[in-house]
């Protein structure tokens, strides 16, 4: 049984105010939950049936509370209704600097406003082996319940750090690729060996300081009548071609 | 000023029960509404700006109600609360059998259950040149707001037909295609010149009905380390496979 203060204080982690006052931010699901016990994040709370709790004990450390619930209780407790029934509190981790280095691909966000994109994005960019993402400040929060759900349990595979981007990009000496409609065919450009490609705003694309940076242009050719196309697929289909080119090489 | 009364009819529409019961759905945003107006679907009522009126009365037949009205009250209106406003109703399509024919290729969705998932798969599809799909009765609603939203106007270019899946596979003689984990490598396999390419459910993938129809298994190679992909993510991707190796034959 969960106290109502408890059940207070993980309802208050919905908002970013009060994640960003606590630094802490809350994992649902049973596959998210147990990644996340296992993995280097500091878990602060657990509230689980008995039946996933008993299967988790040697992950579980005496440093982390530990609330036996029901499946009912849990479904009103998380902003998920599911049958799918666990949830946690981690701490969130500081927001570091991340470099990308030669030879090596990372995802520049500038202004993906959705959490389910940006968790998809997450999803993606682990699927495809890259593990940094630089956001832009305007970028939807990657602890909102939201966006950690959709980034499937890939969240604490990803390192993802807010900046300004005109900033990092006036900074960097890597080539800078993004998706614009007179650009390079997706399906025959060369990728090159590493570099930084960025995903532009639902509505926007990408915004003038970035796009003044970026020197490879590339396009994903349309076969029919979408003006466009989501952000994560869009994501995806060049990262599957820049790995399918990598391939080759 | 929009009446109560209508205001309490738009909203009984985010509800599926009264969609069907009025045959009728919600379509939000200037670019969708401005796109409904022109097709051929039969629009009932219009709720907008007089800006944004006054740029579409060529199309504003005398049989459709236009209510005139500001953006605050439109963000109450609407599911989504956004600055685009502009909101129709339209009534929906009967649900029509589809056949895929010969040198086609066609979707099947095989328990599609997220609404923004559904739209994505439309909006990719119609990317594609895609513009048949066949549902299965679990998939989520198209005419659900989250759906018409995440289609971003390609409901209007992309038919879906509700059925079951085990009986329409059992009668088509078509190259059915799904993602397997053990299928042919997405980069180097052939396509053949139609086909039904399945997507299976967010949680549990191809249904056993659909995958022992399934005869052509293609796997999409992973380079990291996320379990799997989003539902649109992976037909966006397989698409773009789909439609890059026709270009080379």
């Amino acid at each position: 049984m969960i106290s109502k203060a408890k059940s207070k204080f993980i309802k208050s982690l919905q908002i970013k105010k009060y994640r960003k006052q606590e630094q802490s931010f809350v994992v649902e699901g049973k596959k998210s939950v147990s990644e996340l016990i296992r993995s280097d994040y500091e878990v602060t709370l657990v509230v689980a049936t008995d039946e996933f709790l008993s299967g988790q004990r040697a992950y579980l450390s005496d440093r982390i509370e530990v609330i036996e619930s029901t499946d009912l209780e849990l479904s009103k407790l998380g902003e998920f209704q599911t049958n799918d029934a666990a949830l946690a509190i981690a701490r969130m981790r500081p927001n570091k600097p991340i470099s990308i280095d030669e030879g090596e691909f990372g995802l520049m966000l500038d202004d993906i406003r959705d959490p389910g994109n940006l968790g998809t994005i997450i999803r993606t960019a682990d699927w495809y082996g890259i593990s940094k993402i630089i956001a832009s400040e305007h970028t939807a929060d990657i602890y909102s319940s939201k966006a950690i759900s959709a980034t499937m349990g890939s969240f604490l595979r990803v390192d993802i750090f807010y900046t300004s981007l005109s900033d990092y990009v006036d900074k960097t000496s890597q080539n800078v690729l993004g998706a614009f409609l007179e650009g390079e065919n997706v399906h025959s450009c060369s990728f090159g060996k590493g570099g930084i490609l960025v995903i532009g705003n639902e509505s926007h694309g990408i915004s003038d300081q970035v796009s003044r940076r970026v020197n490879q242009k590339i396009t994903i050719p349309k076969y029919g009548r979408a003006e466009s196309l989501n952000a994560a697929v869009a994501t995806a289909i060049i990262l599957d071609s820049l790995r399918r080119t990598q391939k080759k090489d």
